[in-house]
């Protein structure tokens, strides 16, 4: 996990979370606190009797101090939470800044067995049955804004363990307003239930319609005796991205009686996560959405940073919004069927990102490349991670793209304005235009911004180890004239994102026309 | 103003800060502070001399104290800010929760003569003209977030100051993430120019064709030596929410070369607004809009909030996001043209304001109804503001609807059904409709929430008096039926905005069944 924060444990009464705590810890190699246990210490009684002798509002109190102290801790901790605490309104967003908060669940019968004759669990009284079934309804909005919810039922509380220690391991947190996870690894969609909202009873699945047979595979993980879901299957890549197919779209959510607790899924390419992105964020206002990429592309840089967008006749993802998905599922085992040319292709991003990131984007780009180019599973794992991790970096501190974020564009003034020029879909495809974009940047950014051209050459040579070496058949002055309509352009004149060096990129550039054809020139005669 | 907090003057050097704000201050009796001047007297130097002697960064650390001493204040305080503080990045997103950030511009000519040869301006150097044209450029994203943006060019200090204070007095503060004012005063619509973001070079106004002089008039005052605008007119009305008129609007902004620093102005009730907001939220992922409403149920209730919405098949806002404006401008003298059945129709979200506030707007409301319904135009001002004032309150703490803003929903979960059920648009219209689902909820508040019989006969005195006697044509049972299709409803199971008494509603209540169908015959019965 990228931004290592602590785990806090929650869910209702027999859920585990007081022995799933010490568990988990052992495996992450962390401490772990019960709140229960805390409170009992410092009130010198039983959690019942301090329940009863002392008031709830005051037991109440006496949870959320003690979570404070334990989310204050320098080292990170495993926390089992009092369930009353999430409760509180408002507790569980200011928890989420501190703590990644895992939901335990089972089904009422179950926990109902589990914890007996409710001995010692104040809230449940006589009859837990009836008692967890309200507690539920009271809790499932804060339930629902947990980044991960564990099924407990039928599995021993190690192997519950084992397995949050195995999704936290493995996943990149993006710590926007509301935080998510980005699961990378192989067989990550087998645990697609994982990151849902428990609330959701219904799902509608968007799928690009070349990768069908997946998208009925989660439907049928996902279909379950609490939860509907169906696919909706329509042509991928750009024609996906037009606002009357986002309105098809919501009329068919609205069909299947979608409401605002349930949730969308998206199963495709980055034009996929576009244009359901935006029919989620719209659909009642916005609803939550997890966005299971196919393609290396969407894996490594569309998929992750919740814009949502659809091409306008004048330009490339001109209507949108910004809606940050509850999850993002990239399952290398998905890229198989991946045609060659969209695989080399992603790989643009994946240099990008070692070029504007530097330190570890860039170590693991310049050693697992070659291997991850020849479809090594493990290493186009870790160049993924390393690529969302930049990325979640990025996105989290600049949710809407006011400052740091526009560093992702580098390289996509030129792709931009060349795949513009090409027509959308018919020349260069994106990561091809991309790649051309980052030689001429790269060359601007020697001139403009004193990048060592050692630098430059060397993004140039991974481009090329790649395959990226495709020149659109325009003219640097067509290039040129076509810049001023970038959408990042300000009253007609591009915006740049050079690079200083590898790793020190530098935004919002205006940059001499005569160098910046001279640049173009050059990535075109290269 | 609602919630009245300092006020802090920006602008770039010769804007007149520093000689306004004492003159503000005076017109709002309040004290004023210079920042400049605190920063001398806490460093015993002139600013020049501060600025050389200490460097750059020192001063901008001092200028940071004196603005967070003199923003401590308990008592309301105008001051005059040195430039550079609002142009540290964050600066400016900081001091709007606790001011009310004002920009006094004056084109550069202007400036640089009354700046003169720059002395004592440590930023100016010897060719001011040259500085000021940078200066501009690098705050202008910072001026682009000012509640209000004030040309003082041929205008005396004292003129400046009067035009501010008379602002400030008529409107209401909506504290949002982003602030923004709503201006509710008779001629409010003549100072458009003053609520739009300085760097807005092109504007287009979407209008109902009804009002389209309206609208020109506008477009007339809005354009300038550096700012076009441009007038698209539709059909009002519930015709104008689909997804495919928003759809042909966000192509005609990109055809009118709109980009993401410029502005879009709704002109027309409130489905006007409802699209042109979806419009502006997705345009570029998100342009500054202003929404000049012209029915009196847009002034008095859908133009505060930043919802926006269009109709799907099957039901009335079911696709839009939440996307606050910079500017909501409410000028009853453009009431003068509505036809009768719509102005009286509004009286039922001004007498739902005053239920569920209770307070101050249940005071307004009982003492002016009688003369707005004769459309006194000082009494609809003061209704107007009474209502504006209460929503404002709600939506600055709860701008995306998740717990107290559910209260403004009071009357319309049986307003909706009947609206869905009577043919939208063809049966009674949404104020009627509302006005009835008051009834219906009154009559359930007595019985599920132990409502006062009195509070509730007078409500319905009220929508009596306002002409508001309207019946569906339609069996308690088909209106019972229909509440589970609500927007609100979870699981099909309708959620109620009930009142404990005037001015205390509570939420989120499941009603039992037998007393929702004798509820609504109630009100049928009537």
């Amino acid at each position: 996990v990228s931004d290592p924060r602590h785990v806090l444990l929650v869910g209702l009464p027999g859920s585990g979370k007081t022995t799933v705590a010490p568990l988990l810890a052992e495996r992450l190699g962390w401490r772990s606190v019960d709140i229960d246990d805390e409170v009992e210490r410092r009130l010198g009684m039983p959690v019942a009797q301090a329940f009863t002798d002392l008031g709830e509002p005051r037991f109440r109190a006496e949870e959320r101090v003690a979570a404070e102290v334990a989310l204050a801790a320098a080292d990170p901790v495993v926390i089992a939470a009092g369930g009353g605490l999430i409760a509180q309104r408002g507790a569980i967003e200011l928890l989420q800044r501190r703590a990644m908060v895992v939901c335990l669940d089972a089904p009422d019968a179950e926990l109902a067995a589990r914890v007996g004759s409710g001995e010692g669990r104040p809230l449940l009284g006589a009859t837990p049955g009836v008692s967890l079934h309200h507690l539920r309804a009271q809790r499932s909005a804060s339930h629902d804004q947990a980044l991960l919810y564990v099924a407990t039922a039928g599995r021993t509380p190690t192997e519950v363990a084992e397995a949050i220690a195995a999704t936290l391991n493995t996943a990149v947190r993006v710590g926007t307003a509301r935080p998510y996870l980005v699961h990378v690894r192989a067989a990550a969609v087998d645990e697609i239930g994982s990151y849902l909202p428990p609330s959701a009873r219904r799902v509608v699945v968007i799928a690009d319609e070349a990768v069908g047979a997946v998208a009925d595979a989660l439907a049928v993980r996902l279909r379950g005796r609490d939860r509907t879901a169906v696919v909706l299957a329509i042509p991928g890549g750009e024609p996906a991205k037009q606002w009357a197919v986002a309105g098809r779209l919501l009329e068919r959510c609205s069909d299947a009686g979608l409401d605002r607790d349930d949730c969308i899924v998206a199963v495709g390419g980055g034009s996929i996560g576009d244009v359901a992105g935006l029919v989620a964020a719209t659909y009642m206002r916005g609803v939550a959405w997890v966005v299971v990429p196919t393609t290396l592309l969407a894996m490594a840089d569309s998929a992750v940073g919740g814009k949502t967008a659809v091409n306008l006749r004048r330009g490339k993802n001109l209507a949108g919004v910004f809606w940050q998905p509850r999850a993002v599922v990239c399952d290398p085992s998905l890229l198989a069927g991946l045609p060659e040319r969209s695989f080399r292709s992603a790989f643009a991003e994946v240099v990008k990102s070692s070029m504007v990131g530097g330190g570890h984007v860039a170590e693991v780009v310049d050693r697992r490349l070659e291997a991850a180019l020849g479809r090594d599973p493990e290493a186009l794992t870790e160049l993924i991670r390393a690529c969302c991790t930049l990325k979640a970096e990025v996105v989290g501190g600049d949710e809407r793209e006011l400052g740091r974020r526009a560093i992702l564009n580098y390289g996509h003034t030129v792709g931009h304005a060349v795949e513009a020029l090409t027509g959308l879909g018919t020349g260069l495809d994106h990561g091809e235009a991309v790649a051309f974009g980052m030689r001429a940047a790269g060359a601007l950014s020697v001139v403009e911004a004193d990048c060592p051209a050692g630098d430059i050459a060397h993004q140039d040579a991974l481009l090329d180890a790649c395959g990226l070496t495709q020149r659109p058949r325009v003219s640097a002055a067509e290039v040129a004239a076509q810049l001023g309509s970038d959408k990042k352009a300000r009253a007609g004149v591009a915006r740049w994102v050079l690079l200083r060096r590898r790793g020190d990129p530098v935004t919002g550039i205006v940059a001499e026309p005569g160098a910046v054809r001279t640049a173009i020139s050059a990535a075109l005669a290269a």
